[in-house]
């Protein structure tokens, strides 16, 4: 057992910003019902997101839980301390260190005595028993700040009997009462078959998740968003209603704004409808139309081309960070360039491309040089092509050009274009949290603790009723086995929480259709400036949260 | 003579965000010599930065103004009906709406019954006769908002003399007391010399400069910055620091983030100063030291070795775009390469290559692949290669990673290396302007229109004391000749206002020299967070300027 490292703070040396050491000290408010006694009162018992009978199997202990909802009451939950322990899972998004303080702070307010432990370097520092003593002092400066520095995250999943016994290792040795699991979908399915583990065991420790991830596709009817994608869109709306500015100042650019987000594209619809862009691509609607790339290149040149007849020779295009893996004939060529990267000799004269399949060569030759050079180059250790680091932004900016001097050619396009890229990703995932997001995870992980502290397991915390004022937020708890379903891997099943992906039929979706021929010609841009912590504009909440509660039309 | 456009603004259509709308009604407190009655005072004869013949020459009428100081007086100027042209000259700057709001203010609250003329699109405008009268309803949409749509800018000059000869004949249509150029180095070079040509021919149209530049390379002892440049850095800083966070928070990626600045390294020293990174190259340093490329990427190496030893297997590098133009080698090769370019044939075999010089030959040899390509494809209209298109960052980065290889082969270094490369630039430029570029812009304004109400013609607007509260600054102008030197261009002597470049003997340096070792190795990080409008931080200057001033150690 690794000893616990000194209680002080990698951040307690350091210099802070006037905003940052402002945000120090920013009181949150809590739901009402976090403020006085409470009880717990479960729901109906619950099924599955698809095939409950093999979820059943996989969780004989936990499926079919209720959902937990906090009401108030006139007795407290019995004092006890609890041994708890937390840990980050994946990739930053605003707001984690929030999540850690409200635990803390749930466990300071109501239930006296406790210890928060948290486990470093992700689910990791849970396997090798890595972890730190949670103090005030520790935690102080970290509240309201962004990162996950506090503890850091990781990658490593608990997946293997050993890596399973690892886990109870250490909540045996810590004898731990619970554990917080704060991650995306794959961690919070990571978390409930450690939940069921421990259950199976019989062991005391309980575990609960909280749903976290910039990129939105984290949430169910009882969990309406993750935490972070309001922060991250935020900053990533402010940049591109600057870049829009530029735009229509300058009047000769098109700017093509690639923005984090790979297997859903909630982050660009979202940014969309923050900013007004002329042209937004969202892979969800590609996938379901089954678009080419020659489609989406003919969709924005098109439109450039009506633009410049309108005398408008610049515009601001989004698209996701996913796109081409939306696009079915991109994946089929990579899955086809992954086998002959795997197996065979690629040649300088280029024979090995007669291996490629008719329809591939011709997607292949279609592609601009740097992008056939990142195809072929960039692989993951599994042999991969890493997608993230495809510059798609370049790729559909090369292409318009091909096709726009074909139609110049032809007599169809007068206008002028430049193109210049960029991509908004890592600047968005660990910005100061928004008052929303701030306000959002200190309840997510107030409400956490007192899951635990009544002894829940298998459920994520559920903050709801968010477009009202904090004091009226929902607390609660839903079984993460409603949220799952199965996929078949090797032969076995295995459960999964589907990513929520862009609903073409949901109000984010719908609202952004019925607009966006207006944005494309007409230049409806919108610049929602710097995050505010004061003042105008600082409890704005995202329009796709909005839009999904019914709070806007 | 083209016809004014119609008084209604291409913002009257737009929607605004809650923060865009809550600037439009922020009101601009003025220094307040501006806020009664006032007269101007002239200081002693001045001369110029340098061979001041050769300027005595060139500007026979103007050379030697004095500098023009407001002070309180019990009389006002006399009240008189001003016909007065503004232009904006170059690239975007936040702020520049505000400068022509200051001037419109004036002549509303000063010179009742005034007209002001927005001439479209830059220097063109004024050419070409194409402009549009401002009304109070034209200008509001534009007030406290970043870009340069009201009027748009251009980067055409007025240089030949039939140029001239239209600049004159414009200010004769339009019966124009004065015009207001606002603009960077060559713009307000520019804006003298036709002040000169007016008072030549005796018109009665007189011209005042304004500073404007995100790169903060025009400034001098009474221009002690350029608008713009604030909230430029701020942006990028916030942009730097959430980056920061997320280097800290995975531990693994160095972020190689290139600002823009080509000429002067102000803005990279400046987010430097509000950041912290581990590493920053400054153009400036780079020159004086004479560095070659290899220099930098083992200055750069050499650092992530050691930080590497401490278990640092990440970090934050700052570089500004002009990085290249500072290394002599390079420029150099670019020399030698756009020779080639245009006179030889580059056969693909490589034998072009012989006609590059020795040591040309070893350093393209050194660059990357994808550097040696944009070395040879990016050429602009006059056959040069456009270095702002060379991803100077993702050529470190791999310079980097050969050299880190090889240290590895030679057991000197155990380390990880994964670069992430940034380019913070357009996203800058129009923002929306921090308070203090709100407030500083307002001032040069109405102060530009106090300069023209009272005759002065060939001064800069210059306002001072910019630590103070607004109430306690200065306002005046600055004869634009006592900035000019000489150089000397197809045999003539051209009058040059020379770019303020970053003094190494200057106080921001010289803070930044003796704090960067720590920074290095210790991660000092700050995140500046995003530009506050209200609340803390939300009236905080930067670093340079405050330094500069002697406000800050």
């Amino acid at each position: 057992m690794a000893p616990a490292s000194t209680a002080t703070s990698g951040r307690l040396a350091s210099v802070y910003s006037e905003v940052q050491t402002s945000r120090l000290d920013h009181s949150l408010p809590l739901p009402s019902v976090l403020k006085s006694s409470f009880q717990i009162v479960d729901g109906p018992a619950s099924s599955a997101a698809g095939n409950p009978d093999e979820i059943a199997k996989l969780f004989p202990c936990l499926f079919g839980q209720p959902s937990a909802m906090l009401v108030p009451s006139q007795t407290s939950l019995p004092e006890k301390k609890l041994k708890i322990g937390v840990v980050l899972s994946g990739g930053q998004a605003p707001g984690g260190h929030n999540v850690i303080s409200g635990i803390f702070d749930y466990l300071q307010d109501c239930a006296k005595g406790s210890t928060l432990y948290g486990f470093k370097g992700g689910p990791a520092g849970i396997m090798k028993c890595k972890y730190v003593e949670l103090t005030p002092e520790f935690i102080y400066p970290y509240r309201n700040q962004g990162g996950f520095d506090m503890i850091c995250s990781g990658r490593d999943k608990i997946e293997t009997p050993e890596q399973f016994k690892q886990a109870e290792e250490t909540a045996v040795k810590l004898d731990l009462d619970g554990l917080v699991v704060i991650g995306g979908d794959d961690s919070n399915t990571n978390a409930c078959l450690l939940a069921e583990h421990f259950r199976q065991k019989k062991m005391k420790a309980r575990v609960i998740g909280c749903p976290k991830t910039i990129d939105g596709d984290l949430k169910s009817k009882e969990v309406p968003t993750s935490f972070g994608f309001d922060t991250a869109c935020k900053i990533y709306a402010e940049m591109i209603g600057n870049v829009m500015t530029d735009a229509r100042s300058t009047g000769k650019y098109y700017h093509f704004v690639r923005l984090m987000g790979r297997a859903a594209s909630h982050i660009t619809l979202e940014c969309a409808l923050q900013t007004h862009p002329n042209i937004t691509i969202i892979g969800e609607e590609v996938a379901a139309k089954k678009q080419t790339l020659k489609n989406v290149t003919d969709y924005i040149t098109d439109i450039i081309c009506k633009r410049a007849e309108l005398g408008y020779n610049y515009g601001v295009i989004l698209i996701p960070e996913g796109l081409i893996d939306f696009i079915p004939e991109v994946q089929q060529l990579i899955a086809e360039l992954n086998e002959i990267l795997a197996h065979d000799v690629v040649d300088e004269a280029g024979l090995w491309k007669k291996k490629l399949q008719q329809q591939s060569q011709q997607l292949f030759d279609f592609l601009p040089n740097a992008i056939q050079e990142q195809l072929m180059l960039e692989r993951d250790p599994h042999g991969n092509v890493q997608v993230a680091k495809i510059e798609t932004e370049k790729m559909l900016i090369s292409m318009v050009e091909t096709e726009l001097e074909k139609r110049k050619q032809e007599g169809k396009y007068k206008g002028q274009f430049k193109g210049q890229s960029h991509f908004f990703g890592y600047e968005g995932r660990c910005g100061l949290p928004t008052n929303f997001d701030s306000s959002y995870c200190y309840a997510l992980g107030y409400g956490a603790g007192s899951l635990l502290h009544s002894g829940k397991t298998g459920l994520i915390s559920s903050v709801g009723n968010l477009c009202a004022p904090v004091e009226q937020w929902t607390v609660g708890g839903t079984a993460l086995t409603s949220l799952m379903d199965v996929e078949r891997r090797h032969g076995k099943f295995k459960p999964v929480i589907k990513k929520a992906m862009v609903e073409l039929e949901g109000a984010p979706f719908k609202k952004f259709a019925s607009l966006r021929d207006e944005w494309a010609l007409k230049n409806r841009y919108i610049s929602p400036g710097p995050i505010q912590f004061y003042g105008p504009g600082s409890n704005d909440i995202n329009h796709t949260l909005l839009l999904e509660l019914g709070a806007e039309a």
